[in-house]
């Protein structure tokens, strides 16, 4: 299978799309984005990746972190972590304050920006730096030591992260937070704001298609934690649209506002893609049809 | 691989669970259910099932049924069904109104009971005779005319189904149903009164193991539908705990309050587990730990 | 004072307006309303009563027939009636199943439909005819025997009104009836669709303005039920704009999608206006208006 | 009318309550008041004052200096702060984020927290000094120096106020804060920890009841806004049970969780009660039932 080919079929099948979607603009880093930009890659198992497009190209991870935060903090910290966020999908949008409410301040699940938080907030109570520690192990996994934090984008999150700052403060209402607020949301903005390309997530990425194995060889979490991971990125891991992404492309994935998308095939390998113009839910509108037609012309499917 | 051992091991795992839930009281025909009945069976791609425990016991397939209904809309009426509802995890109990409300008449998903309402109605309009169809297709697949509909729990259920009749009604007034609310009721009830055992059902369910091919070798969904369906039932299978199922489980999966529960193992076989005990959530406390143990003990998953 | 050039008045500042509102359409009975009718009537302790405009005009009088099944259900049964519907506040629009759901099946107030179902379900139970009834009560204190059911808009109404049956079904699967759904509904379609004048609602609504004493000098109610009665109407009276309307007119007063509202000086008389042009919240535009100006014009307010 | 006694018996009629409430223990500075503390005071229109029991001890007013920041907001600037603010009842517990999300940031009224966090905030801006506008407002109209603010209170409420930092960044994300969010939190908790007596706020709240005027003769309010305050008291004043006090006391009144409730009667006085057992709505028990009782014994009622 020539990989190259088929990336590039599923690009250009994508940019049929007659909708670009909308670049996130509630922040002036992420609106500089350029729209056009349209990259994809595949990382197999064995270390070997393939890209096309933009795909060398880094660009600001945002949500796509989450996936990380949430392995690093199940192998520092284990099942514990599940006390404190739930692993349902929310049926409602990413910042919702609603459910939390209802649910007594523990989030539905991780990939959620509440969930996130609490997230961060174990991993950085386990850690002493949850940023440093997702920064850390994207630079091992992509053997790229120039995966930074984007600071600029990572303060005009802060300035205009009043609902996140809510959200914190909501749940510390209800004793879910162990460090100060203002540290959780400072590690948070800082690892959603970590630049990264489609080369480097797809291969960050491959622990989960790996089963637990990290690049060195090492095992950062078990088989069944890997694959636990990969059934709550299907439905949990593209905002509200979790089941439109189950049903279209059919692989677990991790979207971001940054327009990355990060998707699994268990056994196999990983899929990156990013394309900076977005959906109503907040999904890359060429991400997930490149996907889709990826998905389509390989017969991939965790189904 | 002697299945037959996978069973009896799964069975006597689940059995140690403390816990034996609480069997479905809301009707006096489920109520009477023999909470110590336990089956299992498995069932491959080439026809072939292999049984444990009270596996051939015919018990009320419930919302199982809605699978079914699902597939025949589909293979009866194509995509247009989704027009009427989504395919999204609801985030919400099986009967709740509240976000019916809030998204317009339109269900989130088709296994929620308004979702499988507006299944219903489709079928009705499509086949002139919903349960029929069901029905048909179950004695069809299992090869076991004795499936049939038992009508003192579909009666049972119409007495007490005023929270039903309320969904269809609201649905009705957003001109969501395109039969009458009675006749939608009726063969709703009908055919989640349907019996059958854990052998017939893991026959029955083999099309979408089979990636949409029936047991006459007939087609009845494209590859990529049968693949969209096991990913609807993987988010939004097992009411409001598919997040739980998913990472327990990691199978495509249906449940019903009779205590059955229905899993797929795509391009293998199914897996069809009964137990009339519920946990909070009206999923069978020890076919969920029987999946559970099954699962980790062969590393079946779709992750 | 000179009640006449004070209603002309009213009326005269009411129609500067720029807004006049929609007239109800969702069925057509009520659609067919001449929306430039406009009437007012002030009636007096005495039994006295003025009028301008359309006063002498029926139209249909809706939810107005509300506060009547409220104050008959309490005077034939006491204070019970509180244990199956509350008197706060919704906070939501009238006709909402949301709130339903989170009270498990209590309705908030008298005033929604929701809660008058509940009021027109014990009226009933108490009367065996509860249209009946508040027909009788209306003909006898407006001294008018031609006030009677529409019964084109009661059947249209019927036809119509899935949203009612739904929250009927759905008060009944919380056992919150003491009828079957299907007479509860035909009482209440059938009361809301009684015809009266604002000459003829005015003089029925006195008996709360005597705190309690009917047109023929017996009492209906304590003097504390009339006062209480008087504080649900403020409070809960006019759907989800109570508190607009307690801000601008200052009077307990019930509004029907009719058009027509009844507004009480306690001590002193009662202000009925009418006009089917409906604001979003479901009141009349220009009775609300009307209320406003004669009120400030007159200083009338419990406040 | 001997006051003194009509307080003495309404007092002892509401000691005979089996239950006494529950005092705020939410921050300790709170905790420490005195579960038997009772106290009644009635002002009328003339600045005379009436007391029984504790009547001149001071304690922390809590939400009833919401009533006095609404209408010293409402005489600096004018009808401009309802663009911020609603003024209908919520329908939800006090410090509810659910109906601030769904109404887009803006609060239901100006009584639960997060409306009186956007009126601090506009009072903030207008004067500069919310604080030292309440305290100033409450000394001249007691003629009581020592009204101050309790800042251990203060503190204690900043310490435990994760809930309502959330509900301000939440109104921030939406833009509807005139000030940094620290600022507005710090004057919102001073105010609240305002420290008076029964007498005090009796005379104080008399400009409701003498339709605007202060106690040096002086217009704070026009006649129309003084008794607007009144209806927005009476529909929203009490929590989530306005409904409940309107019907059983029938007089616009305000509450806060230190056990003290100051009621208007329009053109006669006031009336205020003080006692820390709380009920679940967050209304002092003995508060209510004693204002139950005088309102009853006297007939005093806006209805």
């Amino acid at each position: 299978m020539d990989y190259r080919v088929l990336l590039d079929d599923a690009m250009e099948t994508a940019r049929r799309s007659p909708d670009r979607g909308r670049v996130a603009d509630y922040i002036p880093a992420l609106a500089q984005a350029d729209p056009t930009a349209f990259g994809m890659a595949i990382a197999t198992v064995d270390g070997a990746v393939f890209g096309a497009g933009d795909w060398q190209h880094p660009f600001s991870i945002q949500s796509v972190s989450k996936l990380f935060t949430l392995a690093l903090a199940l192998a520092e910290g284990g099942d514990g972590l599940w006390a404190g966020v739930g692993r349902e999908p929310s049926g409602n949008p990413f910042n919702s304050l609603v459910q939390l409410e209802t649910e007594q301040g523990i989030p539905r699940n991780p990939f959620i920006n509440a969930g996130a938080l609490i997230v961060t907030d174990r991993l950085l109570k386990l850690t002493g730096d949850a940023v440093g520690a997702v920064r850390g192990f994207l630079q091992a996994e992509s053997g790229n030591p120039e995966v930074g934090v984007d600071d600029s984008v990572a303060s005009s999150e802060a300035r205009h992260g009043h609902r996140n700052a809510a959200m914190a403060h909501f749940m510390a209402s209800y004793g879910n937070l162990r460090n100060p607020v203002d540290s959780v949301l400072a590690h948070y903005y800082a690892h959603c704001a970590i630049t990264a390309s489609c080369r480097d997530l797809a291969l960050a990425g491959l622990f989960l298609a790996r089963h637990g194995i990290r690049a060195d060889g090492s095992r950062l979490l078990s088989r069944s934690e890997a694959k636990r991971i990969n059934a709550v990125l299907l439905t949990c891991g593209t905002y509200d649209a979790a089941g439109e992404f189950a049903y279209r492309v059919g692989l677990p994935g991790k979207s971001g506002v940054g327009g990355g998308i990060l998707a699994v095939l268990p056994g196999r390998g990983t899929v990156c893609v990013w394309s900076p113009g977005l959906d109503a839910a907040g999904n890359s509108v060429l991400g997930v049809a490149a996907l889709d037609a990826l998905t389509t012309a390989t017969g991939w499917s965790v189904f």
